[in-house]
């Protein structure tokens, strides 16, 4: 089966389900899964629709032609996407191989579905992980404390290869506001604290040295403001006093990934709409 | 703003949503929440339809009539109610009072919407309780073992107070065939264990034998089979070695509240629907 | 059966164990229970001991005059209490009775074990709750803005009833100073937010705008800096988009008072040793 | 630092603790860690040691043998280990790769301590995964039904590379008694579900069936008995009516992979304690 997901979001009104449904009934669509969310606060209506367009007698342009005329008469912000068109994602690592590995065995067992044409980082160490998985790995150092010219660099691989989704799986460096520009909503970080706490460097120490009585990690939006971007997934793990920040840092590890890969696969079954800071993440 | 709100099952078919959003727009309703979920295995659509009918130009039961004939070419299986018609619960317990609080207290605070009228027991133990909160107690004890006549008391004083929802809150008896048959759906019970696991009794003390390091409790329809019926809300807490089974105990007590609690909360919201052995809770 | 429970800090050294349990042994006490953790980073050794006392054949002062003379050897900070002593709990609130409620229902049932001779409120709106417990109820409001004669009311009282232990359960005063040096340890606050994220008020708005994916609770003892105590207990619940502020603040309520009964146990059951900002709590 | 654990249970009695501590300083070790536990219901006494033998001025048979003379005054059950002694780990597969690959990583990263000379399967299907990790992989297949024949070859293989624990990495094969026997408290066992809830097969089409509103998986010893071995380790998560029996089987691979591999590092710490059909796992 063929499927198209519609993400919509516009001002609330009424009378609004009723109008998207007819607009794609009346079209002899069959709609497989219909979820909203209405935000009172800020008087937004935002809804996921997936259609069965297997035998749909007109071209996906014309759908998206005609879809746009009836957006715009509900001031609607709106994407789609097709079955039959996989994504492509690229990795971002630096060191730390967990979430890489994370990532390409649930790619591997078909429980994330997308392209990965490769994997960059910034040092040469986990170009064996790559290898097993047989993923295209490209190192890309700063040289000479010359950052703008190594994302340059990665920029251009992430051109080349139509990449729609970037995923920073414990990538170390901060990348630059142009750099994410280019890239809005498509940039997910795993940040290994329970977001807002620890905000920045060294989270476990300081966690540590706070004395909480639970870890996190948070998978976010990259934007401008370090570790300020749209929370996609969180989750924690109940420690003692008797763990060290090394303990923090191995239990630490095994949320960091799920978190990850759960916030991955969300984006890549079109769960994800951003409403300012907050997202909305249909469930599965 | 009055609401009404529509529970509806019925075979999964085309143009389905756009059928019912349809027949509430051309009658000029406002769909304020529409949550669906299509079981495919077994071929059924399930839905909820939130609307506002504070300004409706006619009358309830005009309203049900026409849904039916409507729901009739579907079909359908549906209830409505109404957000301007409190439903009436009654609580049956015996010795313990940790649900019995719970509730309670959820109720004074607003966080469960119902009247309570009465809360009937077999013991006399809890009558305390019940005064705290100003809910009139009847002790229905079992005389001479003869268990059909207190069954028959309870089932009048239900009759007699209009009761919509029996919940059991760890009221120590098992009720009859006929009994629960009066109420289809209409009876929650908590049970103080994971099920399906240690179904029956003492399951505190079976867990501990068997060395569980998790233990749960489950809120459930009554049904004729125990322990059988469709679960409605699940939870659990871990354990270590050192729990003894009167910790067991103590720890579950705080499970089985909020187990309960938000079971009779997701009823009161009219969010459940079952099918078969199985329930759709619609989030809240 | 009469219990000693140590508790006791000191650095670490050699054969550390071995010294205190031969203490005892030569003694002819019987250690039911002994936990002990060693914090590398601090190198500081904690231990809590349980004995039986039942047939101690020497007083309380000639024990603890004994184990202080033994402790001084160790440059060992240590503290004791005895089973057959009841604490004493003054639970602060002002106008929300959750945790009120969840630590009075957990005292009926023996699930914490203290004597609460008072309530005190700068409001009277939780007067009928005292009442349905039968605690004597106490309000002090601040009265023309005068804080200071206030918080002397309530040290008058608190002194009066030989306090252990002041419960802060949603208190919505923020503490002088001069009051919180009086009661170093000994009182307990409950911050409606998972700390370090949310200090100060209107967490759950703020958690909304956030876009958090899960919210939390956090039982610390008050310090000079506000949501700067060491912390003894905290929990969380997974949230979704759908959950508005009025949501959360009511899902926050029952991870709260969860969270306040705990650490009000884990201090009656002294099993909390606090080391700088961090709290050593021992199992149960 | 060089360490020896010692694992001991034996009937609770007074001065144990005193005792055993004082074997140990009378002959200069220091005590790193004690962790003990009382079963008041069985009275059993079991308790973990760890000691710097760094600078021990005997042998480990000598030390060995004074504690066997000391542990049979006490009528002692116990075992010791050596942190200078690599325990070897057998992992045992047939096609689903998410619980090896777990293994795997955590151990590549040092998160598991123990050496793995091969991974068996009784199907070629994971060669490569071996492969990646260079690890050597052997399938023994069952030919012509003749599973002795099958557990044979396996039990040759495990006797020849000195295999101290045996782990069933999603083995679909049923061992014989007589395979049990040979390696008592050494296989380690997944089931795809929350025991005793669902044992046997097809747990997770079972778990939709009945409605349940979590489902887990669970880590345990193997026995004769299956799938009522003494319990090592479990986790559950959260479902809704959403998720479809392949749903429920996705998302219980993360919890069978986490869920194993804590018990596997339980085993490899020398943490675990079997008592009749209960484990006292110590904290890590």
């Amino acid at each position: 089966m063929k499927k198209a997901i519609f993400l919509v979001q516009c001002p609330d009104q009424k009378g609004i389900l009723a109008a998207i449904t007819s607009f794609f009934a009346s079209r002899k669509f069959n709609i497989l899964h219909c979820q909203q969310y209405t935000d009172v606060r800020e008087n937004q209506y935002f809804t996921r629709i997936v259609l069965d367009i297997t035998n749909m007698s007109f071209t996906k342009q014309q759908l998206e032609e005609e879809f746009k005329s009836f957006a715009d008469t509900l001031d609607a912000r709106w994407s789609v996407r097709y079955s039959d068109t996989k994504q492509r994602m690229a990795i971002l690592v630096s060191k730390t191989s967990h979430c890489l590995y994370d990532l390409l065995v649930h790619l591997q067992d078909g429980d994330i579905n997308c392209e990965v044409p490769l994997i960059i980082s910034n040092h040469p160490d986990l170009e064996e992980v790559a290898a097993k998985f047989r993923v295209p790995f490209f190192c890309c150092p700063i040289l000479n404390g010359d950052k703008k010219a190594q994302e340059k660099e990665i920029l251009a691989l992430l051109k080349k290869h139509d990449i729609d989704l970037v995923v920073l799986a414990r990538y170390m460096q901060v990348l630059s506001d142009n750099f994410i520009q280019q890239f809005p909503e498509k940039i997910i970080n795993i940040h290994h604290a329970f977001l807002p706490a620890f905000q920045g460097g060294n989270p476990y120490v300081r966690a540590w040295e706070r004395g909480v009585k639970m870890i996190g990690a948070t998978a976010h939006y990259a934007t401008a403001d370090l570790d300020e971007g749209p929370i996609i997934e969180q989750d924690v793990e109940r420690i003692t006093h008797e763990a060290d920040p090394d303990d923090l840092k191995r239990i630490g590890k095994d949320i960091e990934r799920r978190v990850l890969t759960r916030a991955v696969r969300a984006w890549m079954d079109f769960r994800i709409i951003t409403s300012g800071r907050r997202t909305i993440v249909f469930s599965a």
